[in-house]
């Protein structure tokens, strides 16, 4: 067995090293199985699913897949069924090139990238729902987002098959939802959640951050600002819980100095395991604070973990 | 790359023969996945899911399974989530030893058999949803149980990971929902739809016959009675289409000769795709005629393909 597994590492290395130059992009499944099916058995495979507009962000999660993975896939797939009818699907930012050269430069080996009409089929009618997270902040802002995002992500883990996958913490809720995906029906898949990537001055990066003006650009930096002061707070508690409605009030106070920021859609203070509301956060054990903020007409979000 | 299917194919015959005597009962995931593991890398695997309470209908499907693939799994998972509050879970039959051995005589490779705490987590919430199929009769007569049946069956192909599912036509809808999740999922598994065994007076095979009085018994061989003079009426039909009404009052007329026929719950002429009721049905494309028919106090199923 120790033989074996030296075997196949050798051999996902000698593949690696051969696909540096020669990233395999595959449109549709049929080629992309073929690829994926060239890939040695016991060889770690990492996905990294994306809706393309690379940023930092994602190369970091593309970075951690290539050093502890085999063979690294990523995925750019813009998914009309987590886009609500009044959302940005139209406008979301395509830049299918530059996304390809990022890739190709971090040496991913097989790009899956595939048109509306490969990934939902005129009959399609089987969703993966993840029921109850439709009545979290962030869900209760965008009804069946969720959804769409765990029934694209199972689609894409049977078509990439992948041994680890690799989201950012950026997207809290989509992280839990996708953990529950893995757990509730058994995919063989070790789930890697990885720190948002931030600005210098602390804005989580985005593919919708494009959409700031340079004056809104400058403003949101106080959604993280607010967030490391609740967190300074937390951690400066010496009680055993701290009433949750304490935590948002400090941040409310900070984003209402920021003329730019408009809507707070909530600020939500919930539980690691489920997102659910607190109304105390108990010290030992943690949450999760997330937040969702309008400025300009961009919508941004954020988080932070207690 | 003829070689290593060569290879292949003897390692997983050699397998076989030495499993011929040796049926793996794994009870809980982790040593189901260690059985799966050894089975080698290109050869196919056969899934057999069912809820125990083993007849010929069941054991029609493991000998496909067998003449067809290298190794064959089957499972024994009586699904919570598939029966509604007021149906027989708690009475539903559970002959556990006597399905072991059925199996073992067949040839059967591994059996997962687990318990209910390991199929469902406390904090179990994502469902695989069938848009749509609770609308047709079957549906409307279980509420949730596609949901159930999806969900369970999601999670047993991502267990089992089998190469090919076997599936009675008996459950005609539950064929249809399964093809759509493997279509609308992209589970590399390839579906076979195997024909319903009868007894020697037509009565489909079905674990709940057992529930039927000595009576009721013979009084039940007029469901497919009334199913073959509609598909006689059909196939003599000289016209483009025919009315799914004249059908499904030929089939009435002949239930209602029977006294022990009870509730007539449904006489469905539906789409082959998508079970939806047709008006007409077109001679050239064909439907499926399915029946849900109380007999004391036993709900029996029964269907024909035109």
């Amino acid at each position: 067995m120790t033989m074996l597994t030296k075997m196949t590492a050798r051999m996902a290395s000698r593949l690696a090293t051969r696909r540096a130059s020669t990233m395999q992009i595959c449109e549709d499944i049929a080629s992309f199985r073929q690829a994926r099916a060239a890939v040695p058995a016991g060889a770690t495979v990492g996905f990294v699913p994306t809706m393309g507009g690379l940023h930092a962000g994602h190369m970091s999660l593309i970075a951690e897949a290539k050093a502890t993975c085999d063979v690294v896939v990523s995925s750019v797939f813009v998914n009309p069924a987590q886009f609500g009818p009044n959302e940005d699907f139209d406008k979301y930012p395509r830049t299918f090139e530059a996304d390809m050269a990022k890739l190709r430069e971090q040496g991913v080996d097989i790009v899956f990238a595939p048109t509306t009409a490969t990934m939902y089929l005129p009959d399609h009618r089987s969703y993966v729902d993840p029921v109850g997270f439709d009545d979290v902040p962030e869900g209760q802002c965008r009804p069946g987002f969720f959804r769409g995002v765990a029934t694209v992500v199972a689609k894409l883990f049977n078509i990439v098959s992948p041994t680890h996958a690799f989201f950012g913490q950026k997207d809290a809720v989509q992280c839990v939802v996708i953990k529950r995906l893995i757990e509730d029906l058994n995919f063989p898949i070790t789930l890697r959640v990885m720190d948002t990537m931030r600005e210098d001055d602390g804005l989580a990066m985005s593919t919708r951050n494009q959409y700031l003006s340079p004056d809104e650009r400058v403003a949101s930096s106080i959604l993280y600002a607010g967030l490391r002061q609740a967190k300074a707070d937390f951690d400066a508690a010496t009680t055993a819980t701290l009433p949750a409605a304490t935590l948002r009030a400090t941040i409310e106070r900070i984003y209402r100095t920021e003329p730019l920021v408009g809507e707070i859609q909530y600020i939500s203070i919930g539980s690691k395991a489920t997102m659910e509301e607190l109304v105390d956060v108990d010290t030992t054990q943690g949450a999760v604070i997330s937040v969702a903020v309008k400025v300009g007409a961009c919508r941004l979000i954020d988080n932070i973990v207690l």
